[in-house]
């Protein structure tokens, strides 16, 4: 029976507890999990416990084995015959709580070997809207009663910095929302994966975006279209003309058709982030590269701080809120990064190759051209 | 006759054009500068004119002795017996004009030997305020036409990044504002000048802030403990909860007694930068440090760009420009800057010392002491 439940549940793409996977502890006590198994409030944070522990151990391994030729018979465990990982290769946790309700797992890996940074966060977090962010989320098209309101969020936030410049950033981010007024409850879903290069490759990019439209495309098949251009939109630098890398999706205020396929949906694009950019940390790890890459590098993480401290609706969100855990939110920006006065690429070279990409946004799959061949 | 003129002068403060001095050409045609000397207009030019290379030749001076056991006799002038300057250590020059109405000049030195990266830059523009300019000048107090409004801003504005961890980063900025509306010309004053040290040095943050009050008391005696104020609650960085540095002056919309006087104490402020800073420079240029303070410095420069791209006025104001000119705007952000996951100071080390004033400003001249006494 066991079993068999096991595998309906993953049939439809339910969540259950698997307390001894995850990198901490849940955020809401365990009983009360659970009692609820079936509320989406359950759903969502068993989901991001799970994609954060997932991800984390996909990292870790990368790390790891990059630490191998350091290992001498002193880490070897001949107990269970394995080596013992090297401590800084490992993500250090933080369970923390929030005063006025809630709280979240912040995993940080830093000064790596291939990952100069990297932080994947969940938080859980509930208590009273404040008016000002009522009336945004009024001004979005909600239909919310304009006063203080209860609600709750569960999301799963992640930005990854490597140390070779051949290896793009990531940044994803899966949320569930939910806010009680005199009518009852509304509910949505938003997130995205977006991908940050140094250098392109395009073979990289359309990997990238083949795995997120074939997520989308078991839902919906006008999702990723839509959700790429918002992409494309949403991260964008206007002082500079330029946007922060080659897009991914990016959505929000999904409440349709139901939660439950709304649910499977950002489940989908949850479950993507592993195989849309783990081969591309494989093949470009040990790439060659010198000063002259890692300066390129440097400034476009400068590029990536001003996008997020300056436009960045989740870090300005998450800053102004009191009390906010303001290490948690930061964690997305780089280790080290560089402003010089007055940077411009040499023409025709690799880095003149990728700014002419961040101005003028590509459609990767040439999903205009088999539109039109279908017309 | 000529002497007594420049003597008279002199003790008017007025301002007079003296072209082979400054960095490049001003903004204004010449002989518009020359048929109203005493407009404001042309007063606040040759004045930004004039500070601006004044604070660039002194930087560059000290720069210059740090080249100094590079040079050979092939940098040995034999016809004018000098040493030739070293072009690193030179201030690149950058004149640009506005496409809808005036202009500045950019001045720029980085990857100097004693000078990481130093701005210092000049722009005298005119155009119109578009209507939520006006507004915001509006509730600010500003009786102003609710309209789209002619304007003229001119304005000289300064960040100095030095190498060593032990010489403190300053900033300034001075400016001249004029709106027209129907019922006739309103002009202000703004600006400020305050100093980011790494680590604490009790006497620095004395002699900086002295050198301020004395060039406030000259004009009103209240200005100083006014303004200081003023500049600790302006650079706060709300979510760390903590101040960019030692503070200094800080003052805006400024117009009274009358347009002279005010122009005479700006004039003193932007005059007392040289002796309130330089003298850090000579004293700490050379001091001894190592990895670990080079660290603390990129940590703290990350601060740095945290309040920049967030919170400080002139910063947004002139990214949301259209067609600003970005470069100009963002010469202030360090040349590198680092962000660390949980970076803690040690209990009683000389790190958490400076992070004890940065959560609590000083009274530096003991003001409060001597008011008291006074009473």
């Amino acid at each position: 029976v066991a079993y068999s439940q096991y595998k309906q549940n993953k049939a439809d793409m339910k969540e259950i507890v698997q307390l001894r996977n995850y990198m901490a502890e849940p955020i809401t006590p365990i009983d009360q999990l659970e009692k609820n198994p079936d509320d989406m409030k359950t759903q969502m944070e068993l989901l991001i416990l799970r994609i954060q522990a997932e991800f984390c151990k996909a990292l870790e391994k990368e790390e790891d084995q990059a630490w191998d030729d350091e290992k001498t018979v002193d880490d070897y465990d001949f107990d269970n015959d394995i080596f013992l990982p090297s401590p800084e290769a490992k993500f250090k946790v933080d369970r923390w709580q929030r005063k006025e309700g809630g709280g979240g797992i912040t995993c940080v890996l830093q000064d790596g070997r291939v990952f100069e940074k990297a932080g994947v966060n969940i938080s859980v977090v509930s208590g009273t809207l404040p008016p000002a962010a009522v009336q945004q989320m009024r001004s979005r098209g909600k239909k919310l009663e304009n006063a203080e309101l209860p609600f709750f969020a569960a999301g799963v936030s992640a930005v990854i910095h490597p140390r070779n410049p051949m290896v793009p950033t990531i940044h994803f981010n899966y949320r569930y929302f939910e806010v009680r007024d005199k009518d009852g409850v509304q509910w949505w879903f938003g997130g995205g994966t977006d991908l940050t290069p140094y250098y392109l490759n395009e073979e990289d990019a359309k990997h990238f975006h083949l795995t997120l439209k074939h997520a989308c495309d078991a839902h919906d098949d006008t999702y990723y279209a839509r959700f790429k251009k918002w992409c494309d939109d949403y991260f964008y630098i206007p002082h500079r003309g330029e946007r922060r890398g080659v897009g991914g999706i990016f959505f929000d205020d999904i409440d349709s058709p139901d939660q439950q396929s709304a649910f499977k949906f950002v489940t989908s694009c949850a479950e993507a982030v592993i195989p849309s950019y783990i081969p591309l940390v494989k093949r470009h790890k040990d790439d060659a590269y010198g000063y002259h890459e890692r300066q390129w590098q440097l400034l476009r993480r400068g590029r990536y701080v001003e996008f997020n401290l300056m436009y960045d609706r989740g870090t300005k969100f998450g800053l102004h809120t009191p009390q906010a855990r303001y290490e948690s939110i930061l964690m997305s920006l780089p280790l080290n990064a560089k402003w010089e006065y007055m940077n411009v690429p040499k023409p025709n070279s690799e880095e003149e190759k990728i700014m002419k990409v961040l101005k003028e946004p590509r459609d990767w799959l040439n999903l205009e051209k088999a539109q039109r061949a279908a017309a």
